[in-house]
């Protein structure tokens, strides 16, 4: 299995680039017999999609899918399900002439070392917009995860400095969709759209942090020594563009804490063995308690600013300045969040499959 | 590949548990041509090994080594490398009370309820114990390392709330060795091990902070989508145990800053390039920029206090309390530094044979 | 990885049905900088187009293929390569009301006793369709091995009971290319083709024989215990539909001699070392020699025939009988040709980069 | 995973050579609750080990094996099983002069061309020892398999050009082990013996095949496009040492077959659905009917001859002799019987859990 597939049993296999012909994912291992429409797809997509407010990139791309295979009488039906997305609004002119000059804090430069080779058009497949792949393997995903009624939501919790008060776990999903940073405290969400607007307006962009969370996962997932679920949650997500940290629980908090603060008790609710508190974010000796499961990204600062940055002319060798056009989001968060979802719903259905959750042939 | 291996092309697949006979790895893989002994792999363990301080459990090990497989007149032959150490000091009795009491903030209970059983014995495969896995597989891949003139080091640069202040890179590895708990900031150091053992002395643990620094790394390691350097990195240091966030380059701290802040410039220094700053932490678009990796994990206090819990009897299931015998680390951080190292060690190989910087079948 | 991909490192992961809107493949892992255009693909996919001729199926698709990503500025770039084959000539009348009364010799049973549903509708993705998919992976692979000088070339052996006589090696590719049936002996070609067409009239179908040979293979090739190249042939070349049995070298005749009879001898040639014969099929130990590779495989007759048989109805559980309209080819032997070097090209590809002869990321 | 591993969640990953300290098995996906001796891999190690008659190798191993993880309580707990044989009889002298004069028919020459050097006594890696890995892979794997009454049952059906005639499937157990050739039509075996004792004085060896059993598997296994269940099983068969073809049902007949004979019928019995004949062997369209399972290997006459030989002196690069000693086996086949099966067995238990027959993570 090369670098463009996650997954062992639920394996999704994404494609395509910012400025090529289309994008998309094969998800092979979904069990036959799931309802699935190309609008359960879209309805996802629709969430990453740019363009639909002030603090998202003006890119205008409809991301309109299809299934070319998989599905039969409006279901799955055992066979590998292909959908694909076509690049509509592509303009590439704004990069060509610094396809030489490696973009600060892109992988430009990177990819180009690596592979000899680098379709500077739009970040090529560095681009963030390779994530269609992940939404639609996420939304098969999820789908999956609906049957066993499992919810994963995302939300934003900071953006520079503006830090969300915690929001009752049953709140979130009503909360976000009302404003479009997809922040569920909804006083800190005004100001953090007032913040990406400031930076924006200044040429610049602002980091923030996306947590996503696991409703009703049941105790019992995840596959030690090396497929432990938040081995495997951390490194899907660290592989987001952008992203520069992880943590489950308390996380980096837990680091300044003793034993006898961080460790859950244990105490029985309803006949079900449960946890007092959750400071371990419903994750134990790798696998799952069946408390909710809590994690947080660290995401940066868009790197496209369109300020005049430091740079080299990789044909010259010589140092550079460049001026960085395009179209960008100025805070990658609120678009990260649908993200963010269909890469733990996909993590989580290989998982289910794995323990035996799910059967591997037929709902 | 099942739950216990790691590695695409350098396989590293561990085995063992606390109480069993033996604890080990098979190594397949690794190119032929490699000079390796078993003292290799003891110089390594010996880093781990408990017992050789007043801050480390009092569980005396000796953790010797044998080599059963792979080698032939003193090198690697490209065949599988296996090693293994036998248990000794083992006392299980400490353990057989508590067989149906999981202890608050271990894995007893998670993997009872995945396996159906549970090998309770000190934590069975859930134990730090099996990290000797790791440190094998790590070894190997040390030396295919040093082949490269690439280095791995790991140091504590948090305890509790003692943070350590940065310390020259160059200067880490012969600070850390001056001192037992692994600090590279000597001030710091005396600090940490002061507050690690009045967490002992109340029967108590503390968390802290283990950094890696990878020196040397070529640019153009990473293998995207899902095979970004980044995300295996961070998805296989989470999965050591205890490690509850994860973060590279600035991490965390970069949710706050503003992309002007963040980028790190271009520049050409001695007809390379290179960046002025290294926020990113060596990687970019999931990929090596050639400049110093660095890492650092979130560690959690030991699960294993003296002080009474809160748990219940998974038999009656009614409410109790555990008291905790058996040996432990009152903070797992600086046992974790060989352990990261190794981890680190062996994705690092994985990658630099998949982009074709190591031979894959001999030197 | 789930089970619509082939390879390790150059994995390719086919998708589609003979009914479905498209059939395509991802291909993984193909280094940058290589040459690639629609065309390629296109060339090897005419050669097992439907309708070409007297002796194949009636069903006449032209098979148009598309690339939509991977392709930068005429190379491939690291990144996925996709490509689509729409559906075009589909006629599912004839399948609707056999729909539950399982064809002979086919997978309709098992793929519905697995799935819990099936795409009846030419076959699903139990259909030679799908092979579409292996030879857009095996024309990429293909285009890689020129770049070593290494060819694959499969021809027809045997037809029922007419079986060619040996031919030389170098005079395979001219004389395939001047008959329908892809026999390189020119005089059995003649008869294959009047048993074809007599087998036809019959409403019946004939099995057969077809050979793939490797010319040029570097030694060193196959990884053992597990991935022995001829273990991965052997596999991937029974996972084609009617394959029923795979030799190599003297194959099955093997069984018959001494150890003194079917060893060879080695010598040397313009100093290298080589074979006097080539009983071994080029392999030994599962790693090449470096001497021609050979494999024959077994090829059913097809066994969708017009001719009344005998099955159940799934639905009423009571006996019933079966006429099979639709179009088919009354051998597939000669259309098997393009798909069993596409099949073998893939598995070379793959382990020679496992191998080191091909860089896993540029050219 | 590298070549050293089998299975995809029940992965078996093998190592050890002929002359090295121990060879051995890690089983890792084995579910949890399974009873497990070392006693169970006794008795199937028993099967193939050398010394026991006239016909075999005179090597005289004990072949004593010891679990060293994996094991709690009687039962396995679904951690990773290790077992171990160390080698005890080893006689390096008779393979040191001949170290640079690669043996006609073994791996001598491709292992040391892929590797760079080759651990010449006794064959290393590429000995048949290796297949010790498998029988203990393949005796938890038949423990698993035991659960639900599945049989599989390898005999030896041909030695040169004596051809047993076929016996009625359920007296294959008990005829087989009333014989040491392991063949179940006794007349033949008689004869078989007398061939491989003629063969073996005259300092010849001669080949045969080998019939591999599945009874009572249940319909539904098989993972198409890629990882069809006779894709897995002859690949997996290819890959044992001197095996040179594999047929599945009616093999290689089939080509000679027409549709109409080849075809089996689907009918009722027992309110199940089931074919008239099985020349299908058990499998269709990649997936299992229900049916038996048959497979046959043509395995190669023992490379090991005592007669001269002609090769090559690796370092002078000049033609040379060769007179093999050492002590082998005249005829490979029935020591090759309990290695088929083990690989079969193997095969199923990965596909079964896939295919969700078997729970992966409990009994």
């Amino acid at each position: 299995m090369s670098g463009n597939s996650i997954g062992k049993i639920f394996t999704v296999t994404t494609f395509g680039s910012s400025h090529g012909d289309a994008l998309g994912a094969v998800i092979d291992g979904c069990p036959a017999g799931l309802e699935l429409s190309a609008q359960d797809l879209q309805n996802e997509l629709n969430k990453r999609r740019p363009g639909t407010s002030q603090i998202t990139t003006s890119r205008n791309e409809k991301d309109q899918v299809k299934i070319v295979s998989g599905i039969f009488e409006g279901k799955t039906d055992g066979t590998p399900i292909t959908a694909l997305v076509y690049n509509a609004d592509m303009d590439s002119t704004a990069y060509e002439n610094i396809k030489n000059n490696p973009r600060p804090g892109h992988g430009d430069y990177t990819w180009k070392t690596r592979y000899g080779t680098y379709d500077y058009r739009g970040g090529g497949r560095g681009s963030g917009r390779v994530t269609i792949g992940h939404v639609i393997g996420g939304a098969v995903a999820k789908k999956l995860l609906k049957t066993l009624n499992i919810k994963v939501i995302s939300h934003v919790t900071q953006v520079g400095k503006i830090k969300a008060k915690p929001v009752d776990i049953q709140k979130l999903e009503t909360n976000i969709i009302q404003n479009t940073v997809r922040c569920a405290d909804l006083e800190a969400a005004g100001k953090m759209e007032a913040e990406i607007i400031v930076s924006k307006e200044a040429g610049d962009s602002i980091g923030g942090i996306v947590e996503t969370v696991v409703l009703n996962s049941p105790a019992g997932l995840g596959d030690p020594v090396f497929g432990k679920i938040d081995a495997e949650l951390a490194g899907a997500l660290m592989g987001i563009g952008s992203v520069k940290g992880v943590e489950i629980g308390l996380g980096f908090k837990s680091a300044e804490l003793k034993g006898s603060q961080m460790n859950d008790e244990f105490l029985i609710e309803n006949d079900t063995i449960k946890t007092r508190t959750n400071h371990s974010g419903g994750i134990l000796g790798g696998i799952t308690t069946g408390m909710p499961i809590n994690i947080r990204m660290a995401v940066k600062p868009t790197p496209s600013i369109s300020l005049k940055q430091k740079t080299v002319d990789t044909n010259s060798m010589e140092p550079t300045e460049i001026l960085i056009q395009g179209r960008h989001d100025p805070c990658i968060c609120p678009r990260i969040t649908p993200v963010a979802e269909a890469t733990v719903s996909m993590v989580l259905v290989d998982q289910l499959i794995r323990a035996g959750y799910i059967d591997p042939c037929k709902l």
